[in-house]
């Protein structure tokens, strides 16, 4: 293989020409959205055919092969220069929330389709297949599940999904033949794992700590496992002007007292070996009037750590401190998990490999871990996984305002170039 | 006069007898609600007219005068035994909550006319009127201002009120029109402060205190004026798996850390000359999603205190407070007053009265601040104001479960009786 063109310094001005071009390809396929005004692209749509037929189109005019499987994803190949069936596979996700951003998922497809365009034009090729794959569902945002699309390439789908109804009663399985797809084929989408050498994905941190440290990427050495619990304290209603103070039994005040806590504890966290993140996000006050001391108060826990033992230990001990607080103000309390995913680890060697072309770009060996969820989470179980990170604005995502760097890009195209070439390709 | 029934040890033996009188009028007129299956009866309505012709009935029995004046409010006198323009006047109000008790407000109506009934029919009588009033409205459940009947006789109606409508959009001059009034002639309701020795209330507590104490009643030496405001505390939303606990502008932390603080310092105050009551009733936190970090929240804060200086400065050193940890936390906030009622103080010469009574039949002098609203408000801007609480179970009131001891209501005509002879009556 002639390396020439990517030692002259990862080749840039290439780098540059391309992230340029995948912010176009972006603002391409941020048209196709079922909201007018919003990014709006949800699972089996008319808007997700109209993307993987423009992710063909772009891959036919650098003669690419491609093809849709029985899921509904979106493949594109840079065919191996020998005869084999080893593989790295470079994606994300083609789904986004309701109005949400030009980037999550989709800059992940993009930036390896771009790039792989740019090898087949120029004649580069590698020892094993360069796969790009767009999932079609990943946020869940139509038939509530999550991560359909790389569930069905890993074998992980789950025959009762066929079941999910959208929000105007159309089935999964009717949903699928109006996409042209038969549901009792989903399993022909599953890949052999044997023959996938690594699966990379990139994706936008979501999150302010590439921003913060001036970063423009890292690698990602797992993905944080979220327990989430409601939590209902029951003290006593009673009039705000005939209460005495010490005489209440306020919902609401020790909620807060608890809440203070909670987070002390989780600040306090980042000095451990496996911090955790502890959020509440929803909480409702009842019964909720102006002149009324709160007799009960339902709230939201969400506890994240790369650690499962290190998050449900934090856990068990905010429990017992909650039962102490109530227990002190006569307040009584229940408790019920809403949900338990576990922590993914990614896959140390490529993990390892990606740090090393981090620190060879930045000049920082920088890995985080993801709080949010992706598609390399379902990989991961299969396939030696990784992801990169890149910097966004802000750290916002799900969110109209979601904005990335062409400079960014540039990097992260080289990012994965590198990767290719030195990691995979030796 | 002769008071040989009443030297009798109060005569407890009538007292216990009317008593059981009184608790079967509230029975009877609990039945005049316009939501079946509550305790739910407004200004100007069916049922308030029903209980208005009740009373009558009741009065005319024992041949006693009564009227209803230009406001609709029901009175009922027992007439003096000299030819003198002056009054001692008992009373509360006749409407409810939507939802409320049998008890707030009708008990104070009740039981005094069932004592001047027996008085009446026992040829009891006084050198002064005393009258009976029911006050049509001091809840403001149908039209939104609240204490119109009181309001109303005190000169202190609002001419813009007529333009006040119901939930049904009718307006109140029709809703006087409706019940054979003319709001033109409201005025006509207004009495001579200059011929009131005393108005007296008896009233339910709405608290627990008096439970606490194993009080049956005592006096009342003012009602705490209350502020109120609504205040935004803006931070950033985010995800609540991707941003660090440490780089978080969480609007619902920050409002937990002054919420608790809040109570310590309202709690703390109890040791102070003037002890404040301070209250957060409602909170709403946006986005409110499970997963997403409180970008802001929008919070209720009702303050009370007997002495309105003491309330004033507790409020400034809390909105200093807030300042402080929302510029700690690089969070905005804004405050906005949406209620302000000045205390009123019960005149001391008819609340020392009332406490010498209340200390000579329980033993403790005690006498409470009211930390709620009442007729009493109004009237004592106008004439000698005093009020006597009566314990009520749990100091549950404004719902179904407002409950009172038969025993408690004839220790309170008691001290009304004694109040009467001893106090006025000299």
């Amino acid at each position: 293989m002639d390396k020439t063109w990517y030692q002259q310094k990862l080749a840039k001005p290439i780098m540059d020409k391309l992230a340029i071009t995948v912010m176009e390809y972006c603002e391409v396929l941020a048209k196709y959205t079922q909201t007018p005004g919003q990014m709006d692209r949800r699972y089996l749509t008319t808007e997700h055919k109209a993307t993987n037929e423009q992710i063909r189109t772009w891959a036919d005019e650098s003669h690419l092969q491609n093809w849709q499987d029985q899921a509904g994803n979106q493949w594109v190949r840079l065919q191996a220069n020998s005869d084999t069936e080893q593989r790295v596979i470079l994606g994300s996700h083609t789904d986004t929330v309701p109005n949400g951003g030009k980037y999550d998922g989709i800059l992940g497809v993009v930036a390896p389709l771009v790039l792989i365009k740019y090898f087949a034009d120029n004649g580069i090729g590698f020892d094993f297949h360069v796969d790009v794959v767009g999932f079609g569902d990943e946020e869940g945002s139509r038939f509530g599940a999550t991560l359909l699309g790389s569930s069905a390439i890993s074998g992980k789908w789950i025959s009762k999904w066929r079941e999910l109804t959208d929000e105007n009663g159309v089935s999964l399985a009717q949903a699928m033949c109006d996409f042209a797809l038969d549901v009792s084929k989903v399993s022909e989408a599953q890949i052999d794992s044997n023959h996938v050498i690594a699966y990379v994905e990139l994706h936008i941190e979501q999150g302010p700590v590439l921003e913060e440290k001036g970063l423009p990427i890292s690698a990602v050495n797992g993905i944080a496992g979220a327990r989430r619990f409601s939590i209902t304290l029951e003290g006593k209603a009673g009039h705000a002007g005939t209460v005495p103070m010490a005489s209440r039994q306020d919902a609401l005040v020790s909620a807060c007292q608890w809440m203070v806590e909670l987070n002390q504890a989780a600040r306090k966290s980042i000095a451990d070996d496996y911090p955790v993140l502890a959020t509440v996000g929803k909480l409702d006050v009842y019964p909720g009037g102006v002149n009324v001391i709160p007799g009960c108060v339902n709230l939201s826990l969400d506890v994240r750590s790369i650690n499962d033992g290190a998050r449900d230990a934090f856990i068990a001990c905010s429990i017992e401190r909650l039962e102490a607080l109530a227990s002190e103000s006569g307040l009584s309390f229940k408790l019920k998990e809403t949900h338990n995913a576990q922590a993914v680890s990614c896959e140390p060697n490529v993990t390892n490999a990606m740090v090393e072309v981090v620190e060879q770009i930045t000049g920082v060996p920088l890995a985080l871990t993801s709080g949010a969820g992706h598609d390399a989470m379902v990989l991961a179980e299969i396939v030696p996984t990784t992801m990169l990170f890149m910097r966004c604005k802000e750290g916002i995502s799900h969110n109209p305002k979601e904005s990335v760097d062409v400079e960014d890009v540039a990097v992260s195209l080289s990012a994965l170039t590198m990767f290719i070439n030195e990691k995979v390709a030796i």
